[in-house]
C-alpha cells in the first residue's frame, strides 16, 4: 500500500502553479475484472494455438525467418508463412521475463511493467497537432519539444511514447535522432525507440545509454527504452518491424508486441475471433523476442477495437474496445506477460465524446490490470492528433484513476467515532477536529474540474473544461523547468547525433 | 445471458428516428469489484453498530419513535434519540427482501431491484432546467412534461426519479399531484412518489393504483412506486421523511433509504468514518420500514461524497465518491439489501467534467453492482440543474455500460477460425462472409458519437458532442409517441386528482 505513496496531498507547487499529485509508483491493489470465464479464456487460446500451429504468420524479414527456422518453427521461404507450434510458444513463455524494470536518465523516475503496477505514458504517433489557441495544424519539431516540456511538467505522465507528434519539416531519415535527443533534453523520463529497422532503434539505445553515463552493452542488465511493434494484422510482420524487434531483444530493451486488430477491417467483426488473432499474432512477435534473445523483456499489447461498419473508419472507446482490453489482460496473465492497452477516442474535439471514450478505455485498462497505458495523455481523432487540452484532460482523469487506487484506510482513526459522536444529529463536521487534522490533504484537488457554483463559475466566465485546459497548459509550459543535465553528458549526445546525421547523409550521397 | 437480451440489434427506428438499443432488462454478468478486505468491511460494520447503539441516530417523527419504541429501540423521548440493538438490525434484515420488482403502468417496464440487476433512472429535484437552445431557467411544468417525453423515448431509461424538475409556478401543496398525473400520462415507466409526508407518498401510490387499473391494497402484493428517504446526516431523519417512508412501508411500496453523508460537511472527512456513518443511518431507516411492516421491500442507498474543502462545494464524480460507491456495494451486499447509487457531476456546463465525472460514478456504480442507479440521466451542477443535453450524453454512456455487461460470446462460430483462415496476410475482412453475415449487428451503434474523420466532420460544422445533443433531443421529443391510456383510466386519474385537489384548498381555507 505504500507503494502508491503517502495520502494524496496534492503538491500546491510553488506560487501560482498548478496544483497536482507528486510522482508516484502506482499499483491496483484491487482483483481484475475476468470477463471471461475460464473455459472460454482456454478456447480462445485453443483457437489462437491453431492460427499459429496450422494457419500460420507471415514474416517479411529475412533475419525473422532465420531465427524461426534454427528455433524450430516450421519455414516456408516462399510464402513466407511460419507455422510456430505450441512447445515452441511455451518455450518462449518460459524465458520471457513476467516483469521489467525500465531505468530513464533519471533513476527516480524509473518504472516496472509487470504485476500490478500501472504506467500511463504520452501519446505517439500523432501526424498532426491541435491546441485552442493555433488550432490544427501539421506536426512540427517546436510542438514536439513543447508537447515533451508538457509532459515533464506532469507527474503522471510516467513515460513517453514514440513520437508525440511527427516533426514533418526535418529530413525523415534523421528525423528519429532528433527527436531522441530531445525526448533525453526535455524530459527525464523512460522514453520509446522507434522499430522502424534495427538502425533507428539502434540509435535510441546508443542515445538512452549516453544520457544515463552508460554503454549500450550496461543497458542489456538494465534496460531504458521500449518499443512497439505493430503487428500488420492480419498475420504479417513486416520486415522493419521484425528487424526492429530483433535489434531491441538483442540488446534487452523492452518490445511491446501489438496487433493492429481493429474488428471488421484487419481482424473478424466478433470479438472472440479478433482476440483469437490478436493472441496469435502477439505470441509469434514474443516468440521471436525470444529467439533473438531468452529472457529479453517483452509486453503482451493489445489493441483490439472496431470499426465503424458504415463508413469503415477506427472507433475506439466503444463497449466492444473496453471489452477486449479486459479479456486482453486475462490473456497477458495467463502467460505471466506484462500487459499494455490504450487511452483512445475517436472524437474530433476534446469534447464529451473524448472524455466518455477515454474513460471506457481507461477503466477498462484498469480493472484489466493494464501495466502499460500507451497513448495515456493526449490522444484524439483516433491517433491521428495530439491535443495540447486533452493531454490536461487525460491528466486529470489520469490522477482521478491513480486516486481510486489508493485503498480506503480503515482503523481507528479513519473511523472516527469521536468524529461522529462529537457532531450531533443535523449538525456539520467543518469544524471537528477530526476534519480539521486531515482537510488539507483528505480529498484529491482537482488539476481541471470546477467546483464553483453556477452563479460564481458564470460570473468568472462560465468557462468549459477544454477552454480552463487551455489555460492550464499554457501555465504548465510558463512553469516548464528542464530536468538539470551534466554538460559532458549534453556534449557527449550532440557528438553522437552530429555523427550519425553525417553517416546518413554520406551513405545517401 | 439470455437476460440481457438477444445481440445488441440498435433498433433502427422509424424513418430518421434516432437509433437506440432496445429497452432490455440488464444484468451485471462479472463480479462486483470489492474495494474493502473482508476485515474493513467487519470494521465498518462493527463502527456502525456502535453508532447505532451506543451513539444513537435522531428521528423527529412521534409515529417513528413509537415504533421504534414499541418494536424493542431505546427512545428517548426528551432528545429523540434513538438506539437500535443488533439483534433489530439483524431482525430486520431477516425480514427486509433482497430483491423486489416493480411494476408500472405498462408491465413490459417492469423493473427488479436486487441481485446482478441494474436499472438506470432519470434525474430527481433540480430546481433549474437547461438547454443549449433556451439557457437556464427555473424549473417549470412545460419542461417537466418535455423532459418526462424525453424519458419516454429513451429505452436505456429504466425509470422516473422524484420530480424531473420541480413546476415552481404551480401551487406547493398539490403541485405532487400534477406531477404523478404527467408521470403516467407521458411515460408508462415507474416513478417515485415523495415522501415529504405520508400524504403525498399516499396520492402518488394511489395514482399508481389507477393507472394500473388497480387499487392501493393490490399494490401492496405488487409494488408500483418507490420513494427515496433521504437522511438529514448526521443521524436525523426528520419528521415528514418518517411519516413518508411509514405510509410507505406500509403499503409495501419501495423505500430507498439514502443518508446524505457529504465528506467533511454531512459526515466526517475520512471514508471508513463516512461510511460508517452512512451504514448506521442506512440500517436505522431499514428497521424502521420493517417495523412499519415486516417484509416491506427497502433499498441500501449510498450518497457518499466530498465537498471542496476550500469553499464547502459539493463535489461528485470525485476518486472518494467511486470510492465509497464500490464499497457502499459491498456493505448492501453484506445484509443481501438491493443497493442504490447515482450518475453524478458537479460541472456547471455539458462538458468534458461533466462527461469524465458522470463515467467516474457509472464505472464505480456497475463495478459495486448497484441495482438502482438514480439520477442516472440529466444531472448536472452536482443536482441543481437538469440539462436536456446530459440526459442525451447520459443516454448514449448507459447504452454503452450496457453492451459492456453482455458478454463475450466464444463458440466456433464467434472464433470464426474459417474467416481468419480465407483472409490472407496484410489482407481485410470487410468482404470475409464471417463479416458480411454480422456486421450490421455486431457491434453497438453510438447515439451521439462522431466517428468521421476530421475533414469531413469539419466540414458537416464541428459539433461537439454537446451540439449534436442538442439536435438529437429535439429529434427524440418531434418522434415522442404518448403510451396508449384507456379513456376510462385517464378519466379516473383526472377525478382523483380534481378530487384530491379540492380537498387540498378546502383544508387550506
Amino acid at each position: 500500500m505504500a507503494r502508491n505513496g503517502r495520502r494524496n496531498a496534492n503538491r500546491p507547487g510553488r506560487d501560482g502553479a498548478v496544483a497536482q499529485l507528486p510522482w508516484r509508483t502506482i499499483a491496483n491493489p484491487y482483483a481484475p475484472l475476468e470477463i471471461l470465464s475460464a473455459d472460454q479464456l482456454e478456447a480462445i487460446h485453443e483457437a489462437s494455438m491453431e492460427i499459429l500451429e496450422d494457419i500460420g504468420i507471415e514474416f517479411l524479414g529475412d533475419d525473422a525467418l532465420d531465427l524461426l527456422r534454427r528455433g524450430g518453427a516450421a519455414v516456408d521461404r516462399a510464402s513466407r508463412l511460419v507455422r510456430i507450434d505450441r512447445g515452441l510458444v511455451a518455450e518462449a513463455l518460459r524465458t520471457a521475463p513476467s516483469q521489467v524494470e525500465l531505468t530513464p536518465r533519471n533513476p527516480a523516475h524509473r518504472i516496472t511493467l509487470g504485476g500490478n503496477r500501472i504506467n500511463f505514458s504520452l501519446v505517439a504517433g500523432p501526424p498532426n497537432v491541435h491546441d485552442g489557441l493555433r488550432g490544427r495544424r501539421a506536426g512540427n519539431y517546436r510542438d514536439y519539444c513543447d508537447l515533451l516540456r508538457l509532459a515533464q511538467s506532469l507527474n503522471v505522465v510516467h513515460c513517453l511514447g514514440g513520437q508525440v507528434v511527427a516533426p514533418v519539416e526535418l529530413p525523415a531519415e534523421t528525423r528519429h535522432l532528433d527527436c531522441y535527443l530531445a525526448n533525453v533534453t526535455y524530459t527525464d523520463r523512460v522514453f520509446n525507440c522507434s522499430a522502424i529497422g534495427a538502425e533507428r532503434a539502434l540509435d535510441g539505445i546508443e542515445i538512452a545509454a549516453i544520457a544515463r553515463g552508460r554503454t549500450p552493452d550496461d543497458l542489456i542488465e538494465s534496460p531504458a527504452v521500449l518499443t512497439i511493434v505493430n503487428v500488420n494484422s492480419p498475420r504479417r510482420i513486416d520486415g522493419p518491424m521484425g528487424e526492429g524487434l530483433i535489434a531491441m531483444a538483442r540488446h534487452g530493451q523492452v518490445v511491446v508486441v501489438t496487433p493492429f486488430t481493429l474488428m471488421g477491417a484487419m481482424a473478424p467483426v466478433t470479438l472472440a475471433a479478433a482476440l483469437a488473432q490478436q493472441n496469435a499474432e502477439a505470441l509469434a512477435g514474443v516468440v521471436l523476442t525470444q529467439l533473438a534473445r531468452p529472457g529479453a523483456p517483452v509486453v503482451y499489447g493489445a489493441f483490439t477495437s472496431n470499426v465503424d461498419m458504415k463508413s469503415g473508419a477506427p472507433a475506439f472507446g466503444t463497449p466492444e474496445n473496453a471489452k477486449s482490453i479486459l479479456a486482453g489482460g486475462q490473456l497477458a496473465r495467463r502467460y505471466r506477460l506484462p500487459y499494455r492497452s490504450s487511452n483512445s477516442s475517436a472524437s474530433n474535439a476534446v469534447d464529451a465524446q473524448a472524455a466518455y471514450e477515454s474513460q471506457m478505455t481507461l477503466w477498462a485498462a484498469v480493472m484489466g490490470h493494464a501495466n502499460l497505458v500507451y497513448h495515456g495523455a493526449g490522444w484524439m481523432e483516433g491517433g491521428l492528433t495530439v491535443s495540447f487540452e486533452k493531454i490536461v484532460l487525460d491528466a486529470e482523469m489520469l490522477q482521478m484513476m491513480t486516486e481510486v487506487l489508493v485503498p480506503i484506510q480503515v482503523d481507528e482513526d479513519s473511523l472516527g467515532l469521536d468524529a461522529i459522536r462529537e457532531v450531533g444529529p443535523g449538525g456539520h463536521f467543518f469544524g471537528a477536529a477530526h476534519t480539521l487534522a486531515r482537510y488539507e490533504t483528505a480529498f484529491y484537488k482537482p488539476m481541471l474540474a470546477d467546483w464553483r457554483n453556477f452563479e460564481t463559475w458564470r460570473e468568472a466566465g462560465g468557462q468549459t473544461a477544454t477552454q480552463r485546459a487551455t489555460a492550464l497548459w499554457q501555465r504548465l509550459l510558463a512553469d516548464y523547468q528542464p530536468p538539470p543535465t551534466d554538460p559532458a553528458v549534453a556534449e557527449a549526445l550532440d557528438a553522437f547525433v552530429r555523427r550519425r546525421k553525417e553517416e546518413i547523409a554520406r551513405r545517401a550521397a
